[in-house]
């Protein structure tokens, strides 16, 4: 027996936790497009957002701060999860018989199981100190929702999620999880809103999409003083919010001794990707250091590889603000694949931009090559992963395979954003041979490319 | 909004965790009353176990050494997830209204989600060491199984499951999680076995219990040389292996300044209470500190305070060698609770031991009582807790109200030995009202007793 003890982890104890999160655009040589009014097509203010969300987050989303104090009270309940650990894949390594060095940052051990939390908790503590009651949201995969009914009951906030209906159906324990924290779920598209009454008018629409489910979440938000809307993803506070990961990751690999040549991070609409890879941008914008940065998306959802950059609406029935963004059109319906959490028609308008600068590199990845690196990492690792992460476990194993052929360098870091314990049926269609990849073809994206508005670009 | 800043966990590194498992029967006045063989009723010896376990575990079973060194091979797997976080319980304390303080240690983190890889890793990695090909074991809630399988995967061995009946059907997501790290599943009772079939003749088994999936997994190990069985509880092996729990919260207690007055833990088959207790009970014989041990046991299977202390079998079928333990009749088949994983006939023979010697005592708590402390610590602490460890929580909460009315000063530390991702519905059912309390009177267990076996007392 091999009797070899080695170390698996990097942590970091509370008090080294950092205390700012990073912001990109302060670094970046021009600023992202703003985003639009629908109406007058004038760049949107911050009283246009004001109906959705409490301003301490809208003065958030338009900083040009380079970091932002992490209040208190958000600081004492990251502590009890984080900092995250950041693991070293050793059997990883092994079995794929590679000199790539791979280390993944790992943020299932979340009350929620993924990286949402980190955003749900200054949200709901914002809303909380603006007086606000209830907080209303969409969930795709559900791992939002359940993050944002979390951080909720700690602030004695009410929320209400609209899940996606295809999900709501077949992910129940994620529904339960959700009440299990005291929110309340809603199948979307519902009754309860005049916009999933519209949708529902079509039997099309019946298993549900995103963006209808924001439009109903966006809806009830609008037309109650005390209610807040809270989005997950794209937006330039949540990926604010989410950059504690990446600034965790880089002092637990200087802890490790090592610099990542590759990062790697999956993007649905581009939270856990830009929490990881924007701190080491920054370093990298600053000669420090100078990995790749790769995007793995889905290959039924590539709006990086396949969407086009322009204005669009963030959700279905066109009531949000457009942002200019790599979008497969608001009405783009995906095919129904199981990582759930990245099928979102567009990206973080913050990404697209760093991508249109070349800082960047796309890669879609069909969803049989994600469940067996899936596979392979849950029998050398021990953790079962959510199907986002998967896409950019891919892509690392692709590194990983090339640099045994080359014998180039290779340190891949990469993250974990979550377990894939709510996710199993899609494990169960993997290894019992039910699943089958996406069609990728222009024929197919078309249909939703032709719904983006005529919008001068700004 | 409070901006106070708390410390919510205390860690160890990897380099600071225990090296040794501790064996408390170094340390008893007596020694526990050895297992009998069935045939000939004289003490067990190595040679009886060897069908089922390997040498080195069997050393480990009957060992009177006070410290058993882990090896390296068992540490480097150990070390992805330990040592476990030691959390403060502050929101919980703060909901209570009490000034007790709440520690608990959670075992959720690993591979699992359980303590179970703590001995799952140490058995596979003897067994591979033994030239054993395959392991065979039987899971009731599921944990187990998942454990084992995880550690089988490592170590290149197969892994055949046979899951209780009922637990097979309620509970799908398990069976995936066994099969995403390699494991194979049986529904019991199974075809496959000759216990299984007789079991089957009679359709009040078909849901099976953990005593006739035992009875399966003991069955087909025993007869193929190449094949051993894994225990999941209730053996002294077991137990030490768990040891590593208690032996960081020891040091992690230190850490936080603080000295437990009462530790509580959940009993099923008694590996997780005693993983926590034994090295806090070592220092009480040592005169070093004096907290109250309690064992929270589910009213529906209380083995210490509704059963007698007995020698009887290990199984429904009575393959086993006889064990003096607590036990409720090795027919005895539980209500149909939640707490699966705590639904075992008998009580571990050392830890019956112990507390026959009257060194800690036992509650048996109703399944309603369990979730509400359950839920309280979800919308509180952020984690969805097991069912199994609710009992455990009942108690602290039992503990720390009385505190409140008492003002006498009060250190809780529990073991919290799993998250409930898999077991939401048992969470669906409490919060739609659909739980009701177990049956607890002499005539619901007069059936199970009356089949203990008349053995004379060893």
């Amino acid at each position: 027996m091999d009797d070899t003890v080695r170390r698996h982890k990097y942590t970091l104890d509370e008090d080294e936790m950092p205390t700012t999160w990073y912001n990109l655009v302060a670094d970046l040589p021009t600023p992202p497009p703003p985003a639009l009014h629908p109406g007058t097509l004038q760049p949107a203010g911050p009283e246009d957002f004001a109906p959705l969300f409490p301003m301490d987050l809208i003065m958030q989303e338009v900083t040009q701060d380079r970091y932002v104090e992490i209040p208190g009270g958000v600081l004492d309940v990251y502590r009890q999860w984080r900092p995250s650990p950041l693991f070293r894949a050793h059997r990883l390594e092994e079995a794929l018989g590679t000199p790539a060095r791979i280390y993944y940052k790992y943020e299932g051990v979340s009350p929620a199981g993924s990286h949402k939390p980190n955003t749900a908790v200054p949200q709901a503590y914002y809303n909380k100190k603006a007086g606000v009651k209830k907080l209303t949201t969409e969930t795709g995969a559900g791992q939002w929702g359940t993050a944002l009914s979390f951080a909720a009951a700690l602030y004695g906030l009410e929320c209400e999620v609209w899940q996606v209906g295809s999900s709501y159906d077949s992910k129940p324990y994620r529904r339960l999880m959700i009440e299990a924290f005291g929110g309340t779920v809603h199948r979307s598209p519902s009754n309860l809103t005049a916009a999933g009454r519209k949708f529902l008018e079509d039997p099309a629409n019946f298993s549900g999409s995103l963006g209808i489910a924001i439009s109903e979440a966006v809806e009830v938000a609008a037309s109650d003083p005390d209610t807040r809307y809270a989005l997950g993803s794209v937006l330039n506070h949540v990926l604010l919010h989410q950059t504690i990961i990446g600034e965790e990751a880089l002092l637990q690999m200087a802890k490790a001794g090592d610099t990542p040549t590759h990062i790697v991070g999956c993007t649905g609409g581009g939270s856990n990707f830009g929490g990881l890879s924007f701190p080491f941008l920054r370093e990298k914008l600053a000669g420090r250091i100078s990995p790749r940065i790769i995007a793995a998306e889905p290959a039924s959802c590539p709006s990086l590889t396949h969407g086009v950059y322009a204005y669009d609406f963030g959700d279905s029935a066109g009531m949000t603000p457009l942002m200019k963004m790599h979008t497969l059109g608001h009405d783009f319906i995906p095919d129904p694949i199981h990582a759930g959490g990245l099928r979102y028609h567009g990206m973080s308008p913050l990404i697209s931009h760093v991508y249109e600068l070349g800082m960047m590199e796309a890669q879609a990845i069909p969803q049989t090559e994600c469940f067996s690196a899936a596979v392979q990492f849950a029998r050398t690792e021990g953790i079962v992963p959510a199907p986002e992460p998967t896409h950019a476990l891919a892509v690392a194993i692709r590194e990983a395979l090339k640099a045994k052929e080359t014998g180039e360098e290779t340190v891949i870091l990469t993250a974990l954003c979550g377990h894939g314990h709510f996710d199993l049926a899609a494990y169960d269609d993997y290894l019992n041979g039910r699943m089958v990849d996406e069609e990728v073809s222009e024929a197919r994206f078309a249909a939703g490319l032709s719904t983006i508005p005529p919008v001068p670009v700004g």
